[in-house]
């Protein structure tokens, strides 16, 4: 493994996102004693979704891991934004919540595609405990949809 | 704004609501660490649901979010009886389950019914990251369903 | 009572099961502050699911609680796996989610069935904040699954 997450990151040839702005009295991030917890992160790039629908409909499991793949890239630029740098937190929890038909039981293999992301980046740091559930309707149609706790480490 | 949130509440011509005695072994609130983590919270008016149904069925998004907005007031009821007044504390995280037929994609708009109260009584300190995620059904037939985490703040 | 909650699981003849090993980048908890966040744990005895299916459909509202209960004591599991014994935690919230028709809305009676037993075995200490939500579809066919966060307590 590279020595860096940032290393590590742009090995995998990707590159942070914009954290998108607050909007009323709602944020992307919020500190809570020694944790940092996120909003909901849907797969957006640029502020659009590259793919609506539900997985077991439209959606197979690995469009499903590559869309919560890219949730959990939204959630590393959140991470950057709230602590400083890649190297300056690690992840606690995660919950992931798949927009499914109702046959749909692989929701822990999309779920797969975020974790493996943040364990890819951030090494031990990122290895963290996960809930995938099932939903039959996410905001703007998404597929997925993540959110995290942080934890901020010394340097 | 009020120099008060309970000015800024009674300005909004809000009363807060009675917190629901424990049952068994499940209390409205609990402590960990340095924050304060509630119950999920119907839209309950002194016991009872204003409405049942689902967005995209019997409720429009705006209905939603002013049924959001009433489990945020449950919510601020909470943090009162846990931290002692509206000074007290601040909302770190809100998740609102918003009950949604397979084709509503508004959950964020319905779960701004939530946030907006939050910000409007607490100023800054309402000011919180948020996911927003739709669901088959919930306990009562309940169209929503709010939970925070709090986190107690010096005078 | 028993004096002690490992008295007070055998007085209810149960055993913890195993915790699950970590799969690459998830793992059963993870700690965070001074909280134990544990993964969302499903009803699994020895690796199996005794039932799969949904309340309102296959299951009733009795089978779902103890469902719920099995996956509680999943969640005792690891909080002894994480703390070290059943007297060196408490349970501070649970989520659970429940596989659920659309037309059901006893996910709280559901729930219960986790919320009793975490209240038998660990007394106060078990006694928490809980949101029970509706989902179409889990894991596997799970009708039910659980998270828990868990705050270490002196002894």
């Amino acid at each position: 493994m590279s020595s860096t997450a940032a290393a590590r990151l742009a090995a995998l040839d990707l590159t942070l996102p914009e954290v998108p702005a607050p909007a009323a009295a709602y944020q992307p991030w919020s500190v809570g004693g020694d944790l940092v917890f996120t909003a909901g992160q849907l797969p957006l790039i640029e502020g659009s979704l590259p793919r609506t629908g539900r997985l077991g409909e439209e959606l197979a499991t690995a469009d499903g891991a590559a869309l919560a793949r890219l949730a959990a890239l939204n959630l590393l630029a959140i991470g950057v934004a709230a602590c400083g740098s890649l190297e300056a937190f690690r992840v606690v929890k995660v919950v992931v919540f798949v927009a499914s038909a109702e046959g749909f039981h692989e929701q822990h293999l999309v779920a797969n595609g975020a974790s493996h992301l943040l364990g890819e980046v951030l090494g031990d740091r990122g290895v963290h405990a996960r809930s995938a559930v099932g939903v039959p309707a996410l905001p703007l149609g998404a597929p997925v949809e993540g959110e995290a706790i942080l934890e901020r480490v010394p340097w």
